[in-house]
């Protein structure tokens, strides 16, 4: 049994990671740490755990993190990176599901996350957790920063099209549309039901943290700079990101449902729709998939991908134990043979 | 491998049959019909099933139907007792979802369900298949009648009590909140999303089909007549029932808590929460779960209970898979090890 | 035109009297006063009220509020009866939305709300501002203590079956579900669109504040002592409230329904429904009605009562401008004539 | 007063005609019509208009419309064309809400609506009803021709910036989300609360009847063609449009702002909002206006332009009423002063 180590449970990403850890096999979830809740039972604060999880919040604490083979920081962002070296030293894994390792160039982070980092060089080791570009080397890692929810449903919507140079990166649109729950469980007015309830708007659009992210991993796919306007949006939902994203063809796109399904085709993860669907954030709930269709309306210049994940699984803690699967050489599917909760 | 099919699935509990077994490692989903769909892959019309399920809908036939080990009927009412009698005779074991074989007395049933029943023999040989009364019946039947989704929730909470005649049978009050699931899948103004959403109302209060059921229920717990008042709500949510109930108390009540803990003490699937707390019905949405709560407000001569479920798992699906683990020894919680959906 | 001032103009019931002010023909919004944006434009916070209500939040002060000739409070409990007799004092109206004046008796308030009262004495020249039960009093009155939501859509209600005597009052109940709007503008994880969202579930069963207000106005309609059971539920939709009302019958009842319409024959917002329907939310949000059904399951011994109401607006905001109408010899449905917004 | 005539009032737009209209001072409700509901009074199917509408459904029929100054279409696609000619002969100015006569080019209409046009020679004599471009057209015009939602939203957003060249019109993009009542109050399963709920998906992405109309009125302000690429999508709320535009920069965009300011300084009914802002679908909701907000990410050469109404109001029913103000030389915005429903 890998034993596992979480900090911050009592975020949606902690709870997240707890209800996919509850049932995986392989797994004994050893520490959950939480400084506002130390000392409360689990199962009192998610009583969708009782009976599966019979442990209760402790202060974070590198001793007894230090016991675990591995630690996952569901953490707000600049916790990671105070603890990553420590528990790495004591040969500890750590799977980081903020942003503290995400970017590689540190000032950028620091401009975007308004701090300094902590462990600058760091960065460098740490991979980049998203299995359907780096799976070799997660395999072999220490350190994964796991992708963001929209660099996420982003990346795998645009990577084909950028691989294989068929769109201009120097006019790439990604209008993105998230749930609430991205936006976390910490008090806050902005999200409450009355607020956020029957209602969708736009936000952050002068410029997203996100953005640097998303660039950095399609640059990487498209060998060359690239140029993204970002859009994120807020639905009235709970779970649910659908990136609609734009790309002005610049050679033959004829066989582009192929590629997509080629490039994907060993990918459990990643499920190419037939032509002319269209994916609904639905079918993808409670699950680590990501479902993707490809349109070219009217046959114009324009290409169209709809992409969609559960932000708080395949954008977070389902993705985050696929990179632990892969880190322990177990099925990558282990714990996450889930089907959407549909209707 | 247990042989499954399933008639009718193209309604929201079929599909959520689907959803169950497709993961469940005893089964094999061999026939699944659809009068309106046959021929259709079945993971076009459900594309969370998508590399789970790969047949399609076929008409309904008893040939086909005839090869499994059972069936299930997620089929609107009068049509499981069109088809009982001819798999029984073949030796199928029969697990009906409708209300069909639920009602004892079919002249009551004729009344509530509008037409006669075809089958009026039949009924006494049904075991209604509340696992958490009937299991030993359910181990060695051969045709369950699946509880309602408002039965199950209620009576599971009024059992404990009127078992032990703590509250008089004769001024029983169930207030009842569904999701809009309940009303199932088929096209109708009164369930669009501008009709339920941001609203709440009561509806079939001056009389509603599963009355009947539910006290037909309490009156065996009771071993006496009851008298319910029962008031249906439709709640803007898909999921979820939540039963409030109200008794009359007519007997020492200060070791109720205890006497719940002790009636589910040996269930899996019924979860008696701590004193003072609210079961939310997020925390059982998308599990077999029922979680209920006892109060005794003011320490005045009204008990409430709260008692809460899935409807479309506890309260028909989930529950019919309960059955079938029974019917062929199984573990009776196989395939139903999830941990509810939160957020 | 009526100057008029708002205590608390952040939070709901405040942004709901600015609303329903800003069209209000006879009504001039002097002062807005707000602690935390105290500077800022009302319109900023606010873009639905851009072009119709051009000034700032100020701080509060008694020497611009003097001004007024009617002051809102719409402030947490604890606030207006610091401030209501130095206005009062300077001949201002005062209305106040939060409970500091509902309770007559002063202990039992402060057993709720956890305070000692700041100005006992007041408390028994304050008008409880239910115009259905005490119009004539409020168009005298200088102090109006507005209802509760709860409480509003209980009495109106239980109040003819109590006046005359046709139920039980040692076995009233109440089980009633609200908005989430009911619960207020600040931040709170409990109240996230992710944790209220998509879920159903009572709270607060073994005492509410709002059971001594209702209990004290059924008494006084009943002209005896009451005992209610009063359950409320957090419902996932933003406005509206439904009470689910039960009685035992103690009377002849065949003419309550031409009891009920003739009780509110003359109530310009209370509107008793055709027998055999089901009032919706739906049909009172955004106005000052309250819609009202009655039903005899089964014709059996308990009466169920339907009423609904919009918490924000008949439950608050729109019927301390009813009182405001009736204080200043206005059509009491000056502004009010709303129609629901639906779908 | 002005005798208006409703064609098709059961659906949404007419039920939104309705509530706008019963609340009218110059307005008299002569005639209201609907095959399926003729002889219903319409507060009951419609109980937020009781007290106010006191009329029922009739047939729909030449005689009784003829008696009207006014006939609004709220019916299906295809029923104003059979009817308009011959109302307008007898003197009644027509106001259609459907698409018969949006579409200049009688062939690309019958392309996309699927039918023969049934009065082609009257298209021309229509005039298109948006009355922040054709403004005095519509005080002269006798037939209507009242925008669709989507093309109401996205127009507005895009006309100050193509009247002005300010962007490329080869490359538009349009993301537009809705909510579930522009797809109408038809019994139909895509639209049922457990399908839309909780989910986002765009739809008809390979092409959109209101791709014409909006294509049709961009080259109008434009003077030259345009290639607009238009998704719309599905949210899960009932009321409310967000388009989210796009266009890449071909002059100097420094006063942008400014541009959008002095476009719509004389329009009551659009909103430009200050820099930096988002629009938010709630802040229109049940209100006439349209917020517009234009933002420039990193500086880049993409125009970002957010652009809200409420599709039943000024995507509709409101914007009808606009148009019949007009031509009767009301003020503009009589009967639609309205603040929209915070929250």
């Amino acid at each position: 049994m890998i034993r596992v180590g979480i900090v911050g449970g009592t975020g949606y990403t902690g709870a997240e990671l707890l209800r996919i850890l509850a049932l995986h096999k392989e797994v004994d979830i050893t520490v959950v740490t939480s400084r506002s809740d130390a000392g409360q039972a689990i199962s009192l604060l998610y009583p969708n755990l009782r009976g599966l999880c019979d442990i209760a919040f402790t202060h974070p604490n590198i001793e007894s993190l230090s016991e675990c083979d591995v630690v996952f920081f569901a953490t707000p962002n600049g916790t990671a990176m105070l603890m990553a070296e420590e528990l790495l030293s004591r040969n500890v894994k750590v799977i980081d599901l903020s942003a503290d390792f995400r970017i590689k160039d540190d000032k950028e982070w620091s401009k975007w996350y308004g701090m300094a980092h902590a462990c600058p060089d760091l960065i460098e080791h740490a991979i980049y957790g998203l299995a359907e570009v780096n799976r070799e080397a997660i395999k072999q890692a220490s350190l994964i920063a796991c992708p963001g929810c929209y660099p996420t449903a982003v990346q795998l919507g645009f990577l084909p099209l950028l691989e294989n140079n068929l769109i201009d990166p120097g006019h790439l649109i990604a209008d993105v549309k998230s749930g609430v729950s991205g936006a976390g469980r910490s008090a806050q007015v902005s999200t409450l039901m009355s607020e956020t309830g029957e209602s969708f708007k736009a936000y952050a659009v002068a410029g997203h943290r996100h953005l640097t992210e998303i660039s950095q991993g399609l640059e990487i796919a498209a060998k060359q700079p690239v140029s993204l306007t970002f859009v994120p949006h807020l639905t009235p939902m709970i779970r649910g990101i659908h990136a609609t994203l734009y790309g002005q063809i610049v050679a033959d796109v004829t066989e582009v449902q192929a590629l997509f399904e080629q490039r994907y085709q060993d990918e459990f993860f990643v499920d190419v729709l037939p032509t002319g669907t269209h994916p609904d954030t639905r079918n993808v709930r409670g699950s680590n998939k990501c479902q993707i269709a490809i349109h070219q309306p009217q046959g114009g210049d324009t290409l169209v991908v709809l992409s969609v994940i559960d932000n708080l699984v395949k954008g977070a803690a389902g993705q985050a134990v696929q990179n632990m699967n892969l880190i322990f050489a177990l099925a990558e599917n282990q714990g996450l043979e889930t089907v959407a909760l549909y209707p």
